[in-house]
């Protein structure tokens, strides 16, 4: 048994939905255990500005529904310089935070990782990342509720798609990752589905897409992860190359809200809590991850060194399915 | 009491959620009294290309549910030419067709007004149009839901707004319209509404924001209406004057889908029925409308010679109260 | 103009969705106009027990979006006492309220009435109620929003019942109305609707559920109104007269809960707007409703001589539609 | 490389969302290898009945995001009869199905092994139940979209909760698990979680609730699995003990309704198609199911000697955190 008395805790990165049912999970579960919980807020930023609350029992009554971050959240790109690390740990040291609990993504645990190999400050990582690219977890914080706000979105268009001659383009989250728009155009029935990991042949694109008029079918929804293309981009590949009329949706940021599903919940729950069985165990810089249906504890690094590769099979399903 | 047999049923124009609903409603009005429906398909279009379905009560079922319109829709511009109006009607005499019910909008209903003065086919409009812009109804069908589908779409919008420190820019349809602009900022305490109505004075509002981020305020959302200006042109503005962060949202036809809201079900089933009694009441070149909780009949002629206009009161509200 | 420096806000009754959005709306139109608002927690509770928060601009930030209402609510059988009547009003005397805005039903309308006319307390109303049974406003607060959770949750039984073959009743709030039952069962097709404003024949309802099964329906929905019969009556009846298995939903307070739809959202902000425009036109005791999409005044004396009746026709408009 | 020629697909036992994407995925991954699919309709009634239509890929377009079975469900007591098995595979070799594609819950699964052990029919099983009870799959189609049907509808509960001061009940499904009612009374933070798997000691609930109202807790959300206590057993108990005012919600088949989220749709589509590859692979009488993000097959006699018990660590999780 440690003895942990004081922690600290922030959300990092892009935000994600569950972060708050993470933090309410935390901060209940360390309380239980007679643990302080200090919660930093704009991620590493509030760190370096030293702007914290401490947080009690009832401080995160009424939040796990909410989404967002009630911590908030930033990126600091200058917290890649050593020193610019080196006085965040030494705060935390003046502050008495015996272990910093980072909920975020691949480049804040990354963050995380070097506080603790540099400066000796002990980490626990939670998974949150809509894109769902972390190693060492089946399923990330955020990645549930995101699949179905865009599903959902995209449901919809499927009611007006079917009253039309049209094509509909929907653009994605996703700057490295395919993952969102792969998911979600499989859960959807997307004629095609446009994403970083695939080179787009825009030419068979165009010619699959006449084939299936002529056929028939009078409309199709194509979703593109934002950083294959832009849909406007791959609205006039196909303006120009067969003449269909384009409409296009940007969903942006939306993905990244909406009150978190139960799925998220239950997860972030869950993981919440670890981190304080962790914590009482003594065990540290590890990220919290979901295998089956039980929790892990793998090493940062380990986590890090490599990270979650879509499945080509589901490429091919959502090709054979759609 | 009128002697009509059979009439035609046709949805026209941009798809609306509750068009099902109205169709349903008119299919088994007229059915209970023994008057035959017959579904012209992709509006206007259908009936020049002769493409119709006779609908029976169990056809209708299960639809008032769904999105978009199982008649389709399409915009005709040749429907302009008088000659193309001749056709139409000779088709419609030629399968016996007494009445024709349009589902549409301003554009829609003038056609149908058209075809009545000109040709003499009888003609009965339903309002459907996600701007309310029709005149002698006090809601359109398709606008509920339609705002519905923006607020809650912002809505998660706000929560990952509360996150972060940028402003989020919104696109929402209107052409002409800053209706679903307006009511949905309204809704969802937008810090500022675009709106062709209203001119933009973007220094004002960079300035604004900028007190509004010197108080404290943290995060923005702004919507605008399509026909004012882009969202792309929006965050330009601001980026080049405050250097705000921006990111964006364009929502796109996911405006124009959805299962219909419990009001747009209830007003689609009460106009599809009131069709048929103005049908048997010998009240032709009419549109139904929605006055308090009663329904309406007005010419034709009279409805496309006014518009609803915005209520400028709620533009000054929305101001107040954001 | 009116010299009103100080207001009191209460909420009374049964909750409604929209009521956060109008005590936002209220709030923030009073302070633009320098007037002083005192929100009372429980509703007349909150007088007799000088439980009060003064409300600032940002005290209602984040509200409208929330179900339930944040002053709370609750029934004071004992001011019907005019007694206890009395000693309210001298609280908020010394309290140097000059204006009490109440937002509820009726019943707490008939609380305000008569501090009024007994005690000379200004009050201004708000209607809000699910049953959508006040008079002079053609809806209150909180309907729509109601009638699109009912709506949704028998969708979704809709789906399942036509997987089996089975009847599913659904009973639904509404004590001595039939209005949450009757639009909802319209909105949704259902079978039959049983409600407190018509006498239930349940040899006919089993009759014609016993007709259908033979014409091939497989599957029904009823809805019963709370007031009307529970839904385990009618189960009995039905499974006595033909035998038929059923499955039943208690919906109960989720009724009352949920985000206010845009329609209460916008329809609160500007109700709640509109009560600070008539207390500097110095226009009291009166109630706020709308009236096609106006808002209208109308003394309180008047608005609780009368009440929404059921509309008949679309009793039997449900009938024909299902 | 097996010469499977025919399938036969079936739904059975209570039904679940998600059904009709693995009807999709089966008849469109089968399709493409040039193997028919022939939907029995109502589970074994349907076999037994010859009650089946051959689908094609067009055929099941448009089913993935609709709730319930296209291909209905029942349960058939009768099948427990090795005579009735008999029946039905000599049916089924009359019609020449190679393989029977089994989407259902243990029982099904049960009557599925019989008629293979029994009567050499091969057959395949894909996980469909909403209490997540079956063993070698880390999810079962349909808990996901389930478990937030349960939860949105007790988040609306939370909202009104709050306005009042009053104890809020909910029943859930669950005949045998407290599977909903726990997961979901996790995801919602509910006060107490009544569950057939722990015993209820209703005076140390009474204590707790009372406890809890002393120190200024005045709402609480109640969960209880059917298989437990009806709800009008816990609000006697709890009136009979603390004379708390209850108010008691039971959700019913809503539960089995509702447009399957994205989770389900996904799991759904993969597990069809790995009855396919399945098959190919001549891999017969085993269950598709989900271990890490992989599927896996595993023999329906190890599958139906096991089954999925309720984690106990939630149990004390939510406790914690409630």
């Amino acid at each position: 048994m440690s003895d942990i008395k004081r922690i600290g805790l922030m959300t990092s990165g892009g935000d994600a939905p569950g972060m708050n049912a993470v933090i309410r999970a935390v901060t209940r579960s360390a309380v239980v255990e007679n643990i302080e919980v200090y919660g930093f807020l704009r991620g590493f930023a509030g760190i370096l500005d030293k702007d914290y609350k401490k947080f009690t029992y009832s401080d995160v009554g009424g939040i796990m529904e909410r989404g967002g971050t009630i911590l908030r959240t930033s990126r600091v790109p200058e917290f890649k310089v050593p020193e610019v690390r080196k006085k965040a740990a030494d705060i935390l040291k003046d502050l008495g935070i015996d272990v910093l609990v980072i909920i975020g993504g691949n480049g804040s645990l990354t963050g995380g990782k070097l506080l603790s190999e540099e400066q000796g400050i002990p980490v626990i990582g939670v998974p949150a990342s809509i894109d769902n690219d972390i190693a060492y977890t089946d399923m990330s914080i955020g990645v549930d509720t995101c699949l179905n706000t865009v599903v959902e979105a995209m449901q919809k268009l499927k009611d007006t798609a079917s009253s039309h001659e049209r094509a509909f383009i929907v653009e994605v989250m996703g700057r490295t990752s395919g993952y969102v728009a792969l998911m979600s155009g499989l859960a959807i029935g997307a004629e095609a589905i446009i994403i970083p990991e695939v080179p787009t042949d825009y030419d068979a694109l165009a010619e699959k897409m006449w084939d299936e008029r002529k056929r028939g079918k009078i409309n199709s929804i194509i979703v593109v992860a934002e950083g294959s293309a832009s849909a406007y981009t791959v609205a006039r590949h196909l303006e120009n190359r067969i003449g269909f009329e384009t409409r296009i949706t940007i969903l942006g940021h939306i993905q990244r809200g909406g009150s978190p599903t139960a799925f998220d919940r239950i997860l972030a729950s869950r993981m919440g809590n670890e981190v304080v069985k962790a914590i009482k165990d003594g065990d540290f810089d590890v990220m919290i991850g979901l295998s089956k249906n039980d929790l892990i504890r793998t090493p940062l690094e380990k986590v890090l060194s490599e990270s979650n590769k879509l499945d080509m099979e589901i490429v091919k399903l959502a090709g054979i399915l759609s």
